[in-house]
């Protein structure tokens, strides 16, 4: 057998390995169009920012190890021009030497990676003006980063990728602005996670400009760049770094007339397999079908990409045998002292689907609060109404939000339900977790709110407040004097059944405490006494995170 | 309805909150034959090792609070005496003012707890010995070892507990002597894992003395304790802590004619329901039916009790409805820079009950190798030898051990499958984990072994070595030169394929790499030659932990 991977870094670099495992006997050519492979593309953002001080730890693999390793014939510097499908051929172009030749293949698997997004807009190609994608990109970023004259940068996107170059050219010791289009940073979790980092980064002096549409690119005077923004002033900066996204890299695919998918991806099959059985296709150029939406959709993770290859090549040796069960996106990002993860399905996500889903945001310690060094999370769950089962989790805080975001992502993926989550059971020691896991909490408040025990609101619904709600802060009278919300009263909850006669009965009564937990013991109270109250989920503390977020957003507008 | 809930710590306190929160208007009595309710009981060593500075932040709640909050009857010093189930009542006896009473209930639960294990032996009342089971126990050994005068601690039993303590008594700079009757620490884990722990407390100097039996205690002249051990010399010391182990609290139950289980715990059905159908039963006190072995089974771990408690007020208040699935024991201990943790069942426990399993394990990094500050980790794991099912997951490490035994606990609660670690879906960035997490990695070794992809001998294997074996260490040549097993040849895995002709075809090879990756790599090469070939688990590293553990404590026993 004679197999051809197009593309060396995770997917296919996996694929070609599990290949030899499985098949000492075939012939492997590994394609690959730059000059690296199987490298740490995860690292490179550390690397520029000199977190990582070793450039050479970043080459997991290089072309020799590998081939000697695994026996492998690893071709870099070769670009895939054109399949032939009806001959298995594929034309090859070492762009080192110049040479035009096809190669055959009994099997062939595309992993050809996506490419940044670079939109067309004026002055895009002037110097400084970089994406972050590969070695070579880093390698330039690195260069310039170590001039004396840079002061400034700027980072168009607030992704995951664009959150991490920010980091580190803060590391740096260069000012950063950062320039997002959407209302709020980290777009593909929502906006009270995302509002918990953005109020921190503000805190931490990063320049941030939330809807803010870059329109252009120009040179100053003294030679520096400057930023074009629509509808505000322009910025003069010394180096930009473009990470609005990547897209699926599927020309070759496209070419071959192989199927592709709604976002410009490489059809697959459960199998990894193209429309073309003898084409499989694994990494960030594919599309493949999403486990909760049942819609095609994309990754864009080096965790996946691993996975698809090793099943890839499974399918590929054995027969179509091994299904992929789709990735749910799971992804984190550490910015400053924050971290912020995602799995499963945001709840933007699930209103464009049209998922029916409940919310409930809960906070806890990230270990037992009695010992030494314990910090608050945040845990948003989105799950069915019906069933209860979790749709989708995102986390925030500090400590522990990789530990509680994996065991989320792994319930999602166990199709597992709110009430699992109550069951739960974690390995407690003070300094790791506490007798209950915020994940436990997390769990028995969606519980509660499935089994009809609780009704819920959000921080953005008491904006709709008429006279007709009868808003009750039930923290303590200390709490309430530090802060409250809009036109509350103050009636702590250890006195509200001495005090049942200051509650309305033919009122609604909206509720709300520090987190949710005391809310949710007075409206347990209230409700009994045939009071109908309803209680802030996530609370004070939540609320004030979005509205803090917002009016920063907008004061920093104004100016 | 009246309630009355027996015992006011983890269970206990949690059904009485519940209890509440589903019925405003209840009667609820809760009794506690101590001074203090709902304290941090996890907590007490890490008090004692003034790691928690303030005694106040042990107790989570007080009586009045308590009170205040939930509405509840907290009585504290108040011991329930004996139980009449016709009559449905309780005989309490307040130790405060000596009085004698008698209360009726609708249901009645149980919460007694447990009891720290005394063995009658010689001396044991001697002052300066102590259990650790509650706050009294706590401030009576704070004040011993706030004596000037005080020197050396000995800590007996090296369960969890013991190692807590003995980590804090040495965080107060005392000399510990450890001694267990085992030949490992930490008995519930298995003996590699164990070994991983026990050869860094050798390296901080503990003096562990392991196969030691305890026989008596004594009185030096100058007035210190002497322990006397089996068959080794006595030793002099100024502290005596006993955690050799608890034993259910069920003595009321025994009396009220309640059926009692095989380890003398309250049986439990999945409802919390004793054989009285008016009483329940939560936390270390109880038995009930484990998830994997369906026999009956005790748990002494506050997160379970915790749940049960929940789980009893549901089914006392919307009758039974709501099913506990039991407790696998997921518990996890902090000594020093190591961490250990189990979840489910361990290889010894699978081996008494005569369940078949498989083994695995294998080393990863807490993060990726290339961002600064990761650090190796083991994971063992059990596994059905037909289905795959998780029966049992053990960690040891440093970073982010809680995180995966997380994982591992969920998934056996799950009823998952190795191949669903394969497809676990991680959140990935360089500081929180690697492409393929090490929970992937145990995966498809697990995974590849179910497929007889591969096959595995253990470190103990070795002991049995006839000439017949042909033992080859994988490694280059550098590792093998700083150390190897026996009588091991070396033949660096990327030359192989060049060497096959060293390789005898009628004999079997058994191979070795540091971690047990390349041996898989070397064994695919040299199986799919024709040899027959078998891999080392968990690789020289495993190896070198276990026979260093056990060189470790024959040399301790020799001097």
């Amino acid at each position: 057998m004679k197999y051809i991977i197009i593309g060396a870094v995770a997917g296919g670099a996996s694929t070609a390995a599990r290949l030899r495992r499985l098949d000492e006997k075939a012939e492997i050519i590994l394609v690959e169009k730059g000059e690296y492979i199987s490298y740490a593309n995860c690292g490179l953002p550390y690397y520029i920012g000199d977190v990582i001080k070793d450039r050479d730890k970043l080459f997991v693999q290089t072309a020799n190890s590998f081939n000697e390793r695994f026996n492998i014939d690893v071709r870099p510097m070769t670009e895939a021009i054109s399949i032939d499908s009806n001959l298995k051929s594929v034309q090859l172009f070492n762009s080192s030497t110049g040479a035009n030749y096809s190669e055959t293949y009994d099997k062939l698997v595309l992993a050809p990676g996506a490419i940044p997004i670079v939109p067309p807009l004026k002055g895009i190609n002037l110097p400084g003006i970089f994406t972050v994608r590969n070695v070579k990109d880093t390698d330039l970023i690195k260069a310039a980063v170590q001039q004396l004259t840079m002061k400034h940068a700027t980072v168009i996107g607030a992704g995951f990728i664009g959150l991490e170059m920010m980091e580190n050219l803060h590391h740096l010791g260069l000012d950063v602005t950062l320039i997002e289009r959407a209302d709020q940073v980290l777009p593909p979790v929502d906006f009270p996670i995302a509002a918990i980092l953005q109020n921190d980064l503000v805190e931490k002096g990063i320049d941030l400009k939330l809807n803010s549409s870059v329109v252009g690119f120009s040179k100053s005077a003294n030679n520096r760049l400057i930023v074009e923004i629509e509808s505000s002033p322009s910025l003069e900066t010394d180096l930009v770094i473009l990470s609005i996204g990547v897209k699926p890299n599927a020309k070759l695919a496209v070419d071959a007339n192989l199927k592709i998918g709604d976002f410009g991806g490489i059809l697959v099959n459960e199998f990894m397999q193209t429309t073309n059985p003898f084409i499989y296709a694994v990494g960030d150029a594919i599309e493949f079908k999403h486990p909760i939406t049942k819609k095609s959709t994309t990754s864009f993770l080096a965790g996946p990409a691993n996975k698809q290859g090793r099943i890839c090549a499974n399918n590929i040796v054995f027969g179509n045998t091994n299904s992929y069960l789709g990735s749910i996106n799971t992804a984190i990002v550490k910015v400053f002292n924050h971290t912020v993860a995602t799995a499963g399905l945001s709840v933007k996500q699930l209103v464009a689907n049209n998922i029916p889903h409940l919310v409930s945001t809960v906070f806890g310690g990230s270990h037992a609060g009695y010992y030494p060094g314990s910090e608050q999370l945040a845990i948003q769950l989105a799950f069915s109404p019906k069933s209860g089962a979790l749709l989708g989790a995102q986390v925030a805080g500090n400590k522990g939000v990789d530990k509680r975001i994996d065991i989320l992502s792994l319930l999602i993926q166990q199709n597992g339900t709110v009430t699992d989550l109550c069951e739960f059971e974690h390995a407690y020691a003070p300094p790791f977790s506490s007798a209950k896991d915020p994940i436990n909490m997390a769990g028995f408040a969606a519980e509660n709110m499935l089994n009809d025990m609780v009704e819920v609101y959000y921080w953005d619904n008491i904006t709709d407040f008429s006279k007709d709600e009868f808003l009750v802060d039930v923290r303590t009278s200390l709490e309430f004097k530090k802060g409250r919300i809009c036109s509350a009263i103050n009636i702590p909850l250890d006195s509200i059944r001495e005090r049942l006669n200051e509650f309305p009965k033919n009122q609604r009564i909206s509720i709300y405490c520090q987190a949710g937990l005391r809310g949710y013991l007075a409206q347990r109270i209230l409700s009994q006494n045939g009071f109908q109250v309803r209680n802030l989920s996530g609370g004070y503390r939540l609320w004030k995170e979005c509205t803090d977020a917002l009016n920063a957003t907008q004061q920093l507008e104004k100016t």
